[in-house]
């Protein structure tokens, strides 16, 4: 099959993906599916693997590389392990990123990505910049009739990571409040929109990007802002002391210690974005009691949920289509930020 | 000032209120509030004042009437007392309409409609079918910029119990799950917008008369049903086992057995409606693990959370208008289900 | 081995358990645990099922009989499938008593009992009043360090029962509130203990029979009433208005109609109990805004988290052991009410 | 009356206040109480005060000096304004530390500490380190029989700020979990003891003063620390990972950047004690998800909840007591550390 490899990192990334046939992968234990591609999301996670971020924690058992990158994967199941009851060749699916076992505590506690014995197709081991790609049966879920893989494919990964913030922010909202993203890209346009479904506050949003700024406006964000360097004074006054959730998905290069800066009394910020470091001092957060946490990928149920929400037609993915051929146009596209919304990889 | 007042209960309800001149309130105590009426909803309880069913609770210090009944308000205060420093004359407000006393400890939890030492004006003593009505601070809430008392006055109870109810239910849901709605009238209305933007799951409505369902799709609901005999099956089957949540508006005739067999294990049931009585085995109870809930008026809180949503245009009351002078007329029209949505008073 | 088993139903129960050597059962599926039945609880369920009570559930597939009854069992792991990995032989292990798949929507909730997929060891095939006994890897909890088998079999089922709805019970509660347990029995008791360290309020047991009383007063109830003719009446005194939550063990004979009579405002039934049907006006629902729910057995992660207050001295078993040759004697005594706690047998 | 006042700050706290006499305060406002100072608990916040920490925040209109310090105050009530209704003279009360409006929503919605208009006596106006003191009617709870103005007062402040905290934990844990309070002082013992009580988690106590660690013992802690520089790796091994949630009462001198390092993945830092500056990469939020957030005074439900916890025996106030005319003495034994628990001041 036809599958884009990484051969060596470069913190420059002035390194291309070889676009080049390797064997598909095939069914070993019984458990296992194996997904002809129909799609895979274009992360920021990718750009980060071949800069090298991730090689220390990847290549737990000598070199990986060469290796498949890819794991925000939809296609159609292939093949399936002797196991498998809850779907069959020919289903279309959307994959959950993590193996998780099901087995141990923390997968019990429905905590996926809390598994110890988890394995992630995309990052350590080979994913779906190809043609097939290999995960198991609780990673895949059955897509609803009339959707393609080719529409949902980045949920998989920025869909749920953006959902279980959202999601986390809802629960803290009520109307009349306030809710403020920070950077409006693969997972902040996904966040605004199920947040203008499942609470009734109002949303802030702010991006530098006029184009992102006319994505948020046409996505309902009821205030979008371009997060110049009064954003602290003028938040402030539009809310009347401050916003009740924040949403970083940035969290580097100082936009880490301004949400906090914004929330009102009681507030609490929701870190997605990472790289920076948060100094804050312990009077703010006791005075305000304020709260700052970070927010992983999405269990499987959360990105069940996101898939009936789709399906539904409340949030929608806002993408640009590569070729696998030109999957290296693609991340030099997305490192410059050509495009707005999420980067998605068809073979 | 004109009021209208009723001078006997009948459980026939052939009495009308007379419409007549009578000396405004003052202001006696510091923490009252005169209120200028510019609107007052027609409620339920209304009729069931007329037919004399709330005489025992009403007339706890001898005979009440004649007295004026509303206690869906609306208006501008008209004066003050010395302790008030929240609003003024002028000030365009909605009135809770149970004064808490905000002292005791459910009131300290923000339990206010458990008030010990509340009073409930439109209930045991003069409300506001009147050119005038008296409240307390506590009651009252500053209109958003641009909102008419005239276009909200039935928010002040409709709307908080029908919020309250949605409010529960929403966070009892999640995107791909269904919540069911039995009665589209004046309180079924305002839940279905609340639910529409607070939580993502599907929103089934239920009712009898056309011009509800009509009312109900132009809504959203995303499915209306209207009530016939097969409904259990149907439901069952559009839900693939039946709704995770049921509010029921009704409470009587029947249907106070209906919604819990459409309750999917883990369901739960919000009774808004009553009248009737539950008879449920516990096995099932205990077999599906369902629960069945009653629902009060929302607390202050909740009716603030409500006007947002009415100022950012998410929830409206769909009402009727009708003078003070053909109180009499909107009553008959009321019983007679001769408009939807709620009826509102105007002096 | 020895087993215990059931040749046909009889609502008087004029029918013993027979004695005899069956074939022990063996590994067929990857996933499949045999365990080496160190004791088994003696269950109310067990009672119904002689009673002929659960024979159409049970027996879906023709005639079950002759079968080995036996729902709350511990023992040793003695051979495990060959995708086990989280067991060996030799380890000490309590059985959650429901064989969820792990795949289904309600599994990856955490919803163990909702799995439509699963088999219940017991009820249905051949459980645990027996040699050994056949349970799957997703069932089996290892022991902490000094447990033994014998010491915690009926927390399987009675205990995972009570403390499932303990646990909701502790979240409605707040210090100065009051919770009451009716039936201080196998599972009464275990509810009691578990209140007692997690939640700050009164509980108040009620039991007719002295013997639990006494237990009730040992284990630390703050009140232990006899539920005499004037419960309702005593508990509106001792409390102020009503408890905060009830819980009712029995939920038949009348108990079912006691408890949400015993309520406060806003307070909440937990219906564990069954047999009787629930008959209460919406009235009463709606004006106290209470809440009537049941209570299933408990989930897998409830059970490990009961075992860790037994492992800490929390909460403990209080029951009466007979050798499996003694089982009919067992049940005997449990259908007299002639020992308090839990009837265990020993193989 | 008597009173200890202070006439300067001093950074180094080389001052002593003067123990002379004032005039008592009288009743100008329909809402006043006034209490005979039964017991006065001596704060840390009281140190910071003198050391001048408070200035700019306390001394709004113009210089406060000489003024009266003191904010966990209980007594009896002497004399009450024209409105009030709940209390009476000869009343024993404890004194929640802020009088808040009650009418603004922050204030509807129960939190108590985010009111606008609220007053704090003993921060800004006299407080209770004299024999009597102003408040209102919000601010006081009437004691439960048989406990006296002497066993409490520090409940008053430090009691709730433990107990906000340890309920906030509370929420978060399930038996089995850990959680580590770091600091057995005034609040740490309290928080303890709250902790046994309302989760079935194991509490791991860490103190450095051997006095302290002896009465986290006594108080029931599972496990006890002295807080070495093997801190982090201590609690990883004896939690397998580390603990669901950490409460910081210290808050500076390093300790506020060691408590996040000790959290499992889905774990909460509690910040409680301040002065100091978290410092935290963004990757550890994110990829352990953990969360930090501050936690003020409780609000006046959360004292009457603890006072419930005190009078059923749960929950007592380990304290140091000196009267009035020593309190400079109190107030050094309270820098070196002389006593464990709190200090109170009797007049």
């Amino acid at each position: 099959m036809k599958a884009a490899r990484l051969y060596e990192y470069d913190p420059d990334m002035n390194v291309e993906l070889k676009i080049e046939d390797v064997a598909a992968p095939t069914i070993t234990a019984p458990d296992e599916v194996i997904v002809k591609v129909g799609a895979a999301g274009l992360c920021r996670t990718d750009l980060h693997i071949i800069e090298g971020v991730w090689k220390d924690i990847m290549d737990t058992e000598g070199n990986l590389l060469p290796y498949v990158m890819g794991h925000e994967n939809a296609g159609w199941v292939e093949d399936v392990g002797s196991n498998v009851t809850s779907v069959k060749p020919g289903d279309a699916v959307i994959c959950h990123p993590f193996n998780a076992c099901g087995i141990c505590l923390e997968c019990r506690y429905g905590h996926d990505m809390y598994c110890d014995h988890g394995k992630f197709p995309g990052l350590g081991l080979d994913g779906g910049f190809a043609e097939y790609f290999k995960t198991n049966e609780r990673s895949v879920i059955k897509l609803n009739t009339g959707i393609t893989p080719l529409s949902v494919a980045p949920m998989a990964d920025a869909g749920i990571t953006a959902y279980r913030a959202a999601k986390k922010a809802a629960k803290l909202l009520n109307p009349g409040g306030y809710v403020l993203l920070l950077g409006i890209g693969g997972l902040g346009h996904i966040a605004l929109q199920v947040l203008k479904h499942t609470c009734g506050a109002r949303v802030i949003a702010v991006d530098r990007e006029p184009a992102a700024q006319v994505l948020a406006k046409e996505l309902g964000a009821d205030i979008v802002l371009d997060g110049g360097p009064n954003l602290i004074d003028e938040v402030k006054d539009l809310t009347g002391g401050g916003v009740h959730v924040a949403i970083d998905f940035v969290g580097e290069h100082g936009t880490e210690n301004i949400c906090w800066k914004l929330l009102r009394q009681g507030g609490e910020l929701i870190m997605v974005g990472y790289g920076g470091t948060v100094e804050v001092p312990t009077l703010e957060l006791v005075a305000n009691e304020i709260k700052i946490g970070g927010s992983l990928v999405g269990d499987f149920v959360e990105l069940v949920e996101l898939m009936e929400m789709n399906a539904d037609g409340k949030v929608t993915m806002h993408q640009t289509e590569y070729k696998l051929a030109n999957i290296n146009e693609a991340i030099s596209d997305f490192k410059d930020r050509k495009f707005t919304g999420r980067g998605v990889i068809v073979p």
